[in-house]
């Protein structure tokens, strides 16, 4: 079956309240590039993220956190025997676990490393189009950690590997997919700027585990996450003063990009599905009011609060 | 005896002061999350950072470092042998040094590495409440890297500890404590939204060094710090629209929250005593006039130096 | 022969299209404290940052990258390792690679690493005056990741590095030079503002890599890259309001620092040449007219963007 959330479904904010109230802990194995803004991603939604990347401690700490992110930038030895071993004690210990194969399919070691990996039963699988084809089998010719294909695409794959598994597969795009191997959820929504932003697909892995700490549907955790990150961006956008379909967000000296048609700036437009972190969004219309949340205190302050993160990396008032 | 200091104390803008002139070189060994955080923190005071954290140059740097931060935050089997080295070259050369135990007490790997390293007489231990009671020998039963006491209940243990090596112990919290088992110094201030931007409590540890390497008294100098990050945090409160006890920062968006008593959400206060880096602040009364340092140019620029770097993270205008 | 190279020259415009248009993948080997920042960096300029680190992988990935980054910062044994592999894949494959000697010259292991890196052809050697000098073989006393001396002193001794090692040499400053041992290339522009934020020198070997990628004369892709990062930075002083030579970027609240003549805050100048990244840059007259560049909206789309990823760090609207 096939169906849609969007960021302003009512069951997106539920989530949000529940995750604010359980404050899980989440366990982050990701890279150097992004430990940082995934930290205030996660305190900015409610959970308490822990980065404990040693082969003496992983192992340890998954069998306790809420939930676990391996996320495979910036390897090193000693961080693949740990991610190993918290992989392994997540699954012995029934935690959640979300795999995030950065740039599989573009190297050998990595791609073998993720081989493994998928063997301990992760939660769910979160990549862009590249790596989830890469993962499924397809070749796809990753460019480094940019997809190369839309999320589109991909979907197939996707479902073949999650069936194969037994687990989620989520693909970001300009449209994030997540399945299960038989339903799929599209998640709409986002801003370009996303893919300008290092982070925000590695982000959207941390936001994945902290769902699945406190959803027991791990395709509704995947798609809550996917639908959380693409309504903050999407309000980023809206309060930078871009809108319209095929029109960059705006520098605040150039002025709001009001009454804009078919993308004024269509030649800075980034390659379609290509984006930093596997998370690309193609510009989309974006209503004029200012976006709400259908309830809940909790959520908007999760959302203001997330928006801001972006806010800070997108152009801001003179 | 016990005393307090305010950011606003005269004494303070005078360290800072010092610092300035003298631009101190710390060496910080600290987690990958935080680095570039940290860094700013110290160029923002005056100091001068470098991060020099393998096991071949370790020892050599903090030599001729002026002071020494040790955080073990994402340890590694590198990153142990490296902070074994140099905490032990920093003590054979006399060279303050600062020990930040995070998430001791939560994990047997780094509670071992912390109770070793304890013994090459750190200038100054800085943690959160579960941090210090586990270094104590009480049980705090700490959850990742937050505390889940206030700084209150670990007062006693702080002051046990102190005494016992012969060092400053500080302790954060909703106020600070600093002690070296016979004085304690009392540091109020700051704003609960500290708690929601990730290292801002390992930040505090390298202001800690900073100060111990302009300053002989490490009790003042440990405070110091405190108060200068507490002023910081407080007047981004200002700045960004919060105030008045149990009311959060505001965002934007939904105005300043004048006039709010008792704490119009408390349904949003972080778990008292509780936080990501251990620096749990309670909200609290802060005047409605802009604050002002009581001195001292370089203290002025200070000041609002480090309070944009935490304005990033919290609310910006629209 | 000696020329200049100012960010408002028609021909780093064009350099910029270029880039953007070619979306370079730039493989970064840098160190922690700075990987967010540069990859934050190097997408602002339209380039395709890849952080990849592991013995394992670096030489794979250094064969197809466009271009290859080597910074010092944050040694480990796996880096080192990794480095090596990675600097010799480029020199076996023709890709262009750059080193930044992080701080050598004032640790002897990394100061023996660089003199075997310098062996194996690099494109380009970006440092702050004290490490070519080093480098060059003359002694100049580096402290710590900070230059002690101006980049005019180190002039001679990167010539002579250049024409030793048959590359260019880029040593930043107050004003930069660039040279290939024969010409002489002046970048004047930036703010000292530029100083205190980390990372920005680090940022600038990643730049000066992403247009090496796309420019075959290497002197020119060193010197634009420091010309778009001058010009960053120069805007980023004139929209937080400072101006004036030997005045600091102004604090919104203490207001523009029009009409400040001879540095109204000398005292709060820091140490010329100094600099947190080798990136010192003394203050300069800025035009008082919003600063404009000759063609291109790609390069103007740049320019805004950089200038906002160092406003971040800079003076932030109240």
């Amino acid at each position: 079956m096939r169906s849609a959330l969007s960021w302003n479904d009512h069951r997106v904010a539920v989530a949000v309240g529940t995750l604010r109230e359980r404050t899980p802990l989440v366990h982050c194995m990701t890279n150097v590039v992004v430990a940082g803004f995934t930290a205030n991603v996660l305190l900015a939604v409610g959970a308490s993220p822990a980065m404990v990347e040693n082969a003496q401690e992983s192992a340890e700490f998954a069998a306790v956190a809420g939930a676990l992110l391996v996320n495979l930038g910036t390897l090193s030895r000693e961080r693949d025997e740990a991610m190993r071993a918290a992989a392994s004690s997540a699954h012995a210990h029934a935690r959640p676990w979300v795999l995030d194969p950065v740039a599989v399919g573009a190297l050998s070691y990595r791609t073998a490393l993720a081989s493994e990996l998928v063997g301990l039963s992760p939660t769910v699988v979160r990549g862009n189009a590249s790596e989830v084809m890469s993962l499924a089998g397809a070749s796809a010719g990753g460019r480094g950690v940019d997809s190369t294909v839309g999320s589109e695409e991909a979907l197939a794959g996707a479902s073949a590997l999650a069936g194969d598994l037994g687990c989620v597969v989520a693909v970001s795009g300009a449209v994030d997919y997540v399945t299960d191997g038989a339903d799929v959820v599209e998640v709409p929504g986002g801003d370009v700027m996303m893919t300008r932003v290092t982070g925000v697909g590695c982000a959207l892995g941390a936001l994945v585990a902290a769902f699945a700490a406190v959803e027991d549907d791990a395709l509704f955790a995947a798609a809550a996450a996917s639908a959380v990150l693409a309504g903050a961006g999407e309000r980023a956008g809206v309060r930078t003063g871009g809108r319209g379909r095929g029109t960059e967000i705006q520098d605040r000296e150039s002025g709001p990009a009001f009454g804009t048609e078919g993308g004024g700036r269509g030649a800075q437009t980034p390659r379609a599905g290509a984006g930093r972190d596997g998370l690309a969004r193609r510009p989309r219309s974006v209503a004029p009011e200012p976006v709400r949340w259908a309830s809940g205190e909790g959520a908007r302050q999760l959302f203001s609060t997330t928006t801001r993160r972006l806010t800070v990396s997108t152009p801001l008032a003179p």
